[in-house]
């Protein structure tokens, strides 16, 4: 069983003292001060992360976990839960957005069956199925102590491999009909909020089904009662198999000193949990962007991050951590290879 | 001389037909409808703007247009304007932001001087210098109307020549020491705003120099009255021959069906000039960021673009512009790469 505690306790806050070094330098770049804006934030978190003035390249994955929700017995999405399987075999066939935008990035994509309710086998798929799809959260918790603390085990082992193997940033996706019911529920416990403050559309139910999802939500929570001062808690009687998956990314990727870029809401969710556990993690994380899903602005603002896209997306997969690659990228581009004053022989600013 | 009117004419709508084609498609790709949000948006301005409905992948390029201003006599910036050639010498040495950011996104850099006001000879530059910088415009008019249309033809002959090489997309790029000044001028000319509403702090300048500023372009307002319904004399009067040099490229990139990625408040300036002309211009235009210089928010809300990112950037030469390029990649790699919901065997929504 994994040690959660002590990989807690291995997590160490980034460097400060790199941090002032690459400011340093960025003031010397051949631009005004700060001109580069946000790009100049990444640079200096990223120099932190990685305890270098210069990082070195980014060598990027993305880590994709799927899984099933037993709540979708209720009506709570707007798809069928068999789609969850067609895209993973999608996600393998490379013909999903995550692996158009991943290709683009230069990205690895890996693929986890981490819970999906049907037999799958395929050589690039890493299984490691807990179990065929959480039970419904509605009527009991969805997974157990031991299988949530499984979950984690499967993303904490799937980083490390991946840190050992030269990655040094990742991006956290997801697939799973009925997921955003799951991030809700995990987001209104957590933060404390209403359900209808933090419930969306998901991937387009109408008003009547968007209703149905709340009140599902709100039994979900009063059935099993989760305690807020346990994150891990609450991620086991309303979270996903996934969602634990990527609280296991983000701990271990911390633990390795590696950046990791949080998508939209289920993987924000993920976030939540994996930093009211162990706050010193929060410095690794990158928010990729920010999702239309209401809820995922709550949790950005809990998380103090500022997303570095806003394009509107509501898919998932990873899609908008993967297309937030491009800008820590640019960032190490300009921070870099950008020439300075004195070796361009370009006059500073006056007075 | 170039024959404005005719170009003006020869401008044609995007194709609303092929728009339509393309909304199918998406329609019909792997993830639920509108889930990618802005990414779509792009894809089928790209399929309007090329008559393709899958458009040809993107061949890109920035035209960094440097020239001097003499309204920099007046102390409105926090540079001394020797950084205008010092700049162009460190564009063409490639050790500036844009030349960092091109290189990743795999776009040619084209500097031109077409008003710097000193000697300048490399054979990477194109020289089309129009005159040694623009005069003072707080005693008189920055150039004659023949300059300006000079200038412009620059601008139409380097996106020309950059078209019939096989660029189908093309980033704003500008360098100039007091260029914000004169973008604050053309604003608040075109736009009949306030000075004070659309004067930034460009490089860094402190509040007594940003008061001082004001003073200086509402000085060159009043000298030189430009007729706010004749976009060309504005530009002449109290614009800059960078702008009026991209005032040309955007023309001739609309003729020529290309896109065009347009940068911060310099090149903003430059774009409403060119869409006050010819409004047919803007339906080829993407803004690819919205800077901090407050006139900026003015144009592209005037415009009704809507920028791609939002980070804080202020440097001009380009650089926000050949950041979106990637995302105009992204949205090419997902409308043409992504299977659809038959060719992948997933199910569509229900209901």
């Amino acid at each position: 069983m994994l040690d959660l505690q002590s990989i807690r306790e291995a997590i160490q806050p980034i460097n400060a003292q790199v941090v002032e070094e690459a400011r340093q330098r960025q003031l010397q770049l051949t631009k005004p001060a700060g001109s580069l804006g946000r790009l100049e934030e990444i640079a200096l978190q990223l120099a932190g992360i990685t305890g270098q003035v210069k990082p070195p390249r980014l060598q990027k994955a993305v880590v994709v976990m799927a899984a099933d929700h037993g709540v979708t017995a209720e009506g709570v999405s707007a798809y069928p839960a068999e789609v969850t399987p067609q895209m993973v075999l999608n996600f393998l066939a490379g013909g999903a957005a995550i692996n158009a935008l991943s290709k683009q990035a230069q990205a690895e994509v890996v693929v986890v069956d981490i819970g999906v309710a049907s037999e799958l086998s395929d050589q690039r798929l890493i299984s490691r199925k807990i179990r065929w799809g959480t039970a419904n959260m509605a009527r009991g918790a969805a997974m157990t102590h031991e299988e949530a603390l499984q979950a984690i085990a499967v993303g904490y082992e799937i980083v490390t491999r991946l840190a050992e193997s030269g990655t040094n940033v990742v991006a956290t996706g997801e697939m799973g009909i009925g997921n955003t019911t799951a991030a809700s529920a995990l987001t209104a416990a957590l933060l404390g909020r209403d359900v209808a403050e933090v419930t969306g559309r998901g991937t387009g139910i109408n008003d009547q089904q968007l209703a149905q999802k709340i009140r599902i939500i709100e039994q979900a929570l009063a059935t099993n009662q989760p305690d807020r001062s346990d994150p891990l808690d609450v991620l086991a009687k309303v979270g996903g198999l996934e969602i634990a998956g990527l609280v296991g990314v983000i701990l271990g990727a911390a633990e390795r000193k590696m950046a990791v870029v949080i998508d939209g809401f289920i993987s924000g969710a993920a976030a939540l949990v994996a930093v009211t556990y162990c706050p010193t993690s929060r410095d690794y994380l990158f928010a990729g962007h920010i999702s239309v899903e209401r809820g995922h602005r709550l949790i950005v603002e809990a998380l103090a991050l500022e997303p570095l896209l806003d394009l509107h997306l509501r898919l998932g997969e990873g899609t908008g951590a993967v297309l937030a690659f491009h800008l820590l990228d640019a960032a190490l581009a300009t921070h870099n290879g950008m020439s300075t004053f004195g070796e361009a022989g370009v006059s500073e600013k006056e007075g």
